[in-house]
C-alpha cells in the first residue's frame, strides 16, 4: 500500500480520457495548438485575473525557468530551508539562472515568516556586487511539511518582499491541496495576496505530467520564459497532450475535487494517528502529506506488513505518508488498524 | 492535409493503448518504475550490444545533455550547417554545456563527409586555450534534408572522429526512418560505425512524447548523463509514461513498421513529383520527408487547396513535405494530383 | 628581433613611472580609488561625449563583459569569421553569456560589409525560439587583417544594427592604432558612427595590462556590466593600477603617439615589401600589422636569421610581422634587407 | 591612517623594482614568458613538494576557478559562513562553475570543524540526483575572523573530506599571515595536511595584483584550469607582470617578512586593545585582522579622528583593524591612545 508520494499514483481516468480525445487529428506542433492557445483564457477565469500562462511538463522546470527570468545570475532567491528547490531538484535552479544563490532560511512547519524574513533580505545584499542581490522570494504552497500559508501570511511576505523590490514565486506542487483546504478562491492566495508567479502543479494531482508557469501582472516576464523553455529542451513539440491535461483539471473544479479527497484521507489518517497511543502528529496536518513520529520499530513493523512511505532524511523515527486522489478510506483504515 | 511535420500527427492507437496500460497501479517515481529500468535489456537486445539508455522527453533536451556531457563547456561540436542542434534547439546545446561552440560545416544533402570534416577539426583546435577544443562530432540520421547517411560513411566519419579524440553523436530524430529505408540492423549504423551516443526519437514516428538517449559502450557518461536530465528539469516524476511508450515502440519492431510506412508514402509523393511537369525534387529522397522545387505561385496553389507544409527558409520556391505513420496513400494520391 | 606580437613588447617607461606615482599611500579598494574614479570624466572628454567606463585587466574579460550585458543566453553575435572574439579567446565570450552563439560572416580584408550583415541578421532569427536572437553586431577595429574600418563604413553597419534593434560593439584591442591611421577624432568612428560600446585596449599599445569597456549612452548597461565584472574576478582590489595606466595614456595623447610610431614602422616595413621581388603584401596595411605572402623557405631563412613573428595558421606562405612603440626604424630596416 | 584593509596599502617597494626589471625587452605573451616558466620550480621549493602554479590577477578569480575545476555544476561546497567565497564574491565560484552550491557551515572563530563537516557532508547528498553533491570543502586561512588554522585541525578536515571523496580546498588570501603566525613551514598547512589546492594570495601582503593557484599532487587538473581561467579572461597576455610579483614576494621569503610585520603590528594592537577598559578583542588575533568591540560612538569618535576601518555589517559596536606592511608601530600607538 503506497504512501510513498502521490507522484507514484496513476493518473486519473478522466485525464487518460482526456489524452484520447486530444490525440484526435492533427494539431500543430510547439505549443501552437488548440488546447495550448486555450490555457490563457481558462487560468485567467479561474483565478478571475488576466493572467499568462506556460504549460510545462515538470515541476522542475517550471520552478526552475520561473526563477531564472526572474532573477539575474547574481541574485538570490530566498525561501525555506526545506524548500524543494533548494534541497530537492539537483541544482536546477542554479542551472537554469546561471548561478542564483539560494539562501535557505529557518521557518517553523515550513513556513517563512514575513520578520525574519525581511531581515535576511536586508542583511543579504548590503555590499552592492560583492554580494549577490535578493530578488526573489519563493514559498511553497502547500509547504514541505504538509501545512499552508494563509491569505494574510502571503500578504505579509509579499509586502516585505515588494518594500524591497523582490518578486514573489509561489512553488504549487500541491497548490490544490492548499487551496482545497483553505476553501478559498485561489486568487486570495495568489495574485491577491502579491504572488507574481506561480508553478501550478497539477501532476501530484492526479494528472500524467502537466504543469504550469502562471504570471499574474507580468507579461514582460513571457518572452524571456519562452525562450528558456525552448532552450531547457520543454517547448514538447506535442504540448497538445499536456495541455489538454491541464484544461480537464480545471473543467468542473477537477482539480479541487482530486485534492479535496487527497486531503480528506490525509486528513482521516491525522486524526487515526492522534487518537493512537503509539505515534504522533509532527505537524499540523493541512494538505495531503502526513508527518507521523513513531518508534523505529513500529515504522518498520508498518513497512514489513507492506505499507510503504519514507522515512525523513536524518530522523528515523519520521514517517512521511502521502495521500492521494488514488488514496481509499479503506487503505486509510488499514493503516490506523496497524497502529495499534 | 497536414504535410507540415511529423510532429503534427496524432500518437499511433498502440502508444495510447501502452498509456492506459502503464497508467495501472502504483509506479516508483523518477525512472525507478518497472518500465524505466527495463529499457536497458530491450534497447540492448534491439541494438546487439549492452547499451544504457536515459528515457527524455524531447529530442532537444537528449541532444543537449549528451553534448553536454561529453563536450567540456571550452569544446567544440562539429555538425552540419543545417543540423537542428544549430539552428532549431533555440541555444539548448549552449545552454545545457554551458557555453560549448557548434561549429557548421557545408555538406552535400545535409551530410558530413570525413575529409572535410578532418580539416576541419584539425584546423579549429591548434592553439590550444586560445581555441576552443573539437570533442564532438554530430551527424544527423536522417538529415535534416531528408536524405540518410550509409554505414560506410558513418564508419568514415566515425574513423576521423576517433583518430582526433573526438566522440560521435547521432541525432536520431527520425532515425526510425533512416534505419527502415536502409533495411540495414540498427547496430550496423550506430555502434558497429563508431557512434557513441545517439538520441533515439520515437515522437516524430507516432509517439506521444518519448525519446532516448541511448549509450554505446560508454557506461561512464550515464552518472554525469543523469544528473544533467535531472538539472534540466528532465527526470520525470511519472516517468513510467515515456518509458511505456518506448518499449511499445519497439515491441514486434513497431518503430520500424511505422516508419515505412511514412517512407513508403515519401516515395509515392517522390515519384509523384519527379513525374510532374511543374515540380522538381531538390534532394533524394531517402526518408518521410520531400523538398519539392515549385513556382512560389504554384505553392501558394496548394495552400489554397488546404494542403499544409512549409517553405523553406529564405528559398519560396522550396516546400518541405512531411509525411508520417498517419498518412495515406489517397492523401499523396490528391497531393500529386493536385501538382497537375 | 620580435615582431610576435604587439603584446610581447615592454610597457612604455610612460606606464612604469605613472605605476610608480599610483603607488604612493593607501587607496580605496575595489575601484573606488581616486584614479578610477576620474575615468568617466576623462574619456568623456576623450571622446567628446558623456560615457562610462570600467577599467579591466584584459581585452578578452572586456569584450566578453560587454557581450554578456547585452546578449541574454539565446542572443546571437554576429561578427566576422576572423573575429579575436570568436577565434581566439577560447569561448570566453560564450561563457560569460551563458550560452550565446557566435555567427561568423565572410569580409574582405577582415571587415564586414552592411548587406550581407543584414541579411545574415535577416536570417538567423527568423524563427523566434527555436533560433538564437541576433543581439549584437560585433566588428574590430584594426581588423584582425591589420585593416581598418572608415567612418562611413561603420555608420552603415550600425544602421543596419539599429534598424533590426542589435547593438554595435567594437573590439578595439588596437584601438589606436586604428584612430591615428584615419587621422580622425575618435568619436568619428565611435558613437557618432553608431557604436554603442567599445573595449578600449592600451595593453598592445604600450600599457602593462590596461583595457577599458567605454559605453557611449547607455548607463543602464552599467550595473549589470559590474556585477559580471564582480562575478568573473575583474574587480581587482588595487584598480587604482589599472586606471592609472589608462590616465597616462590618455595624457596628451601618448596613447595616439604611440600607435603612430607603430603604424609607421608597419608602413616602412610594406613599403620594403611592396618593393622587395620576393615577398608580396596580402592585405593593404592600415594600422600596426602586416601580413606578407613569401616562399616558406624564405620565411624560414627569416627565422633562423633571428626575426620572430608568426605563421597564419593554415598557411605556411603567410607571415604576420607586428609593429609596436618600440620598434625601431633600424629593426625594420634590417628586417626589409633580410628580405633581398 | 587607515585600517580598511591590507588591500588599500600600497604595494612594497621590492615589487615595484621587480616590476621595472620584469619590464626590460621582449617577453612570450600569455604565460609563456621566463617568469612565469619559472613558477612551478620555484613554489616547489617553497613547499617541498612537486605543484602546479597558475599565475591568475585577483584571488575571486583563482578561488572560483579552483572550485570550478574540482567541482562539477551539480556539485557543493562546504564552507564557513562567513567564507568570502560565499558571502563577498558576488557569486563567482557559482559562475565559474555553472551553478554549484556553497553550502554555509557554522563555527567558532570562522575556523569548521571536522565533526560538525562530517555531519553535514554526509546529510547533504544522500538522494543522489535530487540533491547537489558535496565535492569540496573550502577552508580560509587566515579566516576571516583573523583567526588561524592549527595542522592538526586541517589534517581533522582534511579526513573527513577524504574519506568521503572531497578535494581540500584553501582560501590563502591570507595564507602568509596564517603561516607567520603558525610559525611553521607552508607545507605543514597545505599538502602535508591533506589540502590539495590553495589559493595563494600575495595582492594584500603587499603585491600589485598577484596570487596563484598552486594544485598539490594533482596536475590531471592543470588542463581544465588553464582553459577556465583563459574562458575567465585571465591569462593576461603580459602575465610576465604578475609572476614577477610572484617570484619577487618567495625571493628570501619576502612574503613571511611582511606578513610578520603585519602580523606584529596585529598583535601591538591587540595588546592595547585588551588593555584598554573601552574595548575588547571579539576574537583572537592570529595574524593581521584585529577585531575590536567597543561603544558605537567610540567607534565614531575614532573615526572623527582619522582613523578608517570597517565596522562588522549588522554589527554597529564592532570593528574590523586590518594591519598591513605598510602599517608603523607609531600609527598603532597613535590608535591605541585614541582608545583612552
Amino acid at each position: 500500500m503506497n504512501f510513498k508520494s502521490d507522484n507514484e499514483a496513476p493518473a486519473h481516468p478522466a485525464i487518460m480520457d482526456a489524452l484520447v480525445r486530444a490525440n484526435e487529428g492533427y494539431a500543430t506542433a510547439y505549443s501552437e495548438d488548440r488546447f495550448s492557445r486555450e490555457l490563457d483564457a481558462r487560468f485567467s477565469e479561474v483565478f478571475d485575473t488576466e493572467c499568462n500562462v506556460l504549460p510545462i511538463a515538470t515541476g522542475t522546470a517550471a520552478n526552475s525557468i520561473a526563477i531564472a527570468e526572474i532573477s539575474p545570475p547574481w541574485g538570490a532567491v530566498m525561501c525555506h530551508e526545506l524548500a524543494h528547490i533548494h534541497n530537492d531538484e539537483g541544482g536546477a535552479p542554479e542551472f537554469y539562472s546561471a548561478g542564483a544563490k539560494l539562501v535557505p532560511l529557518a521557518g517553523d512547519h515550513g513556513r517563512l515568516q514575513a520578520q525574519p524574513l525581511a531581515t535576511a533580505i536586508d542583511a543579504a545584499g548590503r555590499h552592492g556586487v560583492h554580494n549577490v542581490k535578493p530578488c526573489i522570494v519563493s514559498i511553497t504552497q502547500a509547504t514541505e511539511c504538509g501545512t499552508v500559508y494563509r491569505p494574510d501570511e502571503i500578504r505579509g511576505i509579499a509586502e516585505v518582499a515588494r518594500e524591497r523590490g523582490l518578486a514573489l514565486h509561489m512553488d504549487g506542487a500541491r497548490f490544490a491541496n492548499a487551496v482545497s483546504w483553505l476553501d478559498c478562491h485561489p486568487a486570495e492566495v495568489t495574485w491577491k495576496a502579491g504572488v507574481d508567479v506561480l508553478s501550478f502543479g497539477v501532476t501530484k494531482n492526479g494528472a500524467m505530467t502537466a504543469e504550469a508557469i502562471v504570471v499574474f501582472g507580468r507579461p514582460e516576464w513571457l518572452a524571456g520564459m519562452e525562450r528558456r523553455r525552448k532552450r531547457g529542451g520543454h517547448l514538447l513539440s506535442k504540448m497538445r497532450y499536456v495541455s489538454a491535461q491541464l484544461l480537464t483539471m480545471l473543467d468542473d473544479d477537477l482539480w479541487l475535487k482530486l485534492a479535496a479527497d487527497a486531503n480528506a484521507r490525509a486528513c482521516q489518517l491525522a486524526r487515526g494517528i492522534a487518537d493512537s497511543p503509539n505515534a504522533a502528529l509532527e505537524w499540523p496536518v493541512e494538505a495531503n502529506e502526513v508527518f507521523m513520529r513513531a518508534d523505529p520499530e513500529r515504522l518498520q513493523a508498518l513497512k514489513d506488513k507492506g505499507f510503504e512511505f519514507h522515512i525523513w532524511p536524518g530522523h528515523d523515527d519520521l514517517a512521511r505518508l502521502v495521500c492521494s486522489w488514488a488514496t481509499s478510506e479503506e487503505q486509510i483504515s488499514q493503516l490506523i488498524g496497524a497502529l495499534y
